[in-house]
């Protein structure tokens, strides 16, 4: 397995397998090329042979320089369970760490269970609210618009001991 | 009218306008919340009283810095052949310079002629390709996904002589 930087080349190849990924949900909306453009240093891959195994897609905030965000984290179904998400979060913590950051966020749909524990398994931290989810998890409203309601996650980057 | 930088707060005001700015067309899937959190210092809001009349969301590239990215811009509709949207774009313009911006691209549907023209207008050349659309612009295929054809624009700020 190699893992590399994103590059906007690896769009094309990748924007058509989300919806196999995915079972059938559209999910291209959400990952305009833009992102696989303009943030390449911070966005990483993993291939086998010509096979893509993962990506990851995020950027360091502009607002705040301190706090980085994962936009989109993929795994072939076919990799499942051999811990290629945790190696695609690692790759990313390590890149914005030298880069001064101190803070990653990152958000999920309230019903995508697998999602809320894996990145609870990563170490991430679910952010506090009033609202809670059927698993009891907090989870912010409306958050990326009407009925898209959002669990949000922060992982600290200056307590992380490296043993991910 | 005031025009300031976005923030996070004006996400739910503008999230439950734009399918009624858009003709019911569903939008807000493009626009996460994410754009409004973290690229504060280059994207802007413009307010009359306490209405919305429009709003640019960009970024600088974090591969290549001198360059800039607008991913959305929207102008109420009663405010429209105002030169809102100059008014924006002059704005983002003026941010991003002194940033290090030479470059600010920018792409839109295929099927999207206001904004196509609106684009010609406030001065971006049309990229080069070799698909044409029926009006004659060059266009990319499946540029953001299976069928979302896209139009991609440039504007050098460097040949920019301040007359926008």
């Amino acid at each position: 397995m190699k893992i590399e930087n994103i590059r906007s080349s690896d769009y094309d190849m990748i924007i058509g397998l989300l919806s196999e990924w995915w079972n059938g949900r559209e999910v291209a909306a959400m990952l305009p090329r833009l992102f696989f453009t303009h943030f390449n240093n911070t966005s990483f891959i993993i291939k086998e042979k010509e096979t893509i195994v993962g990506f990851i897609v995020g950027f360091i905030s502009q607002t705040e320089k301190t706090k980085a965000y994962v936009h989109f984290i993929g795994v072939n179904p076919v990799m499942r369970n051999r811990k290629i998400g945790k190696l695609l979060y690692t790759s990313f913590f390590q890149a914005v760490r030298t880069l001064g950051v101190k803070e990653v966020l990152s958000v999920t749909s309230i019903d995508n269970k697998s999602s809320i524990s894996f990145h609870q398994r990563v170490g991430f931290d679910i952010m506090a609210n009033e609202s809670l989810n059927d698993s009891g998890n907090p989870y912010y409203k409306d958050y990326d618009g009407p009925g898209q309601h959002r669990v949000l996650f922060k992982y600290n980057l200056e307590n992380d001991v490296g043993v991910l």
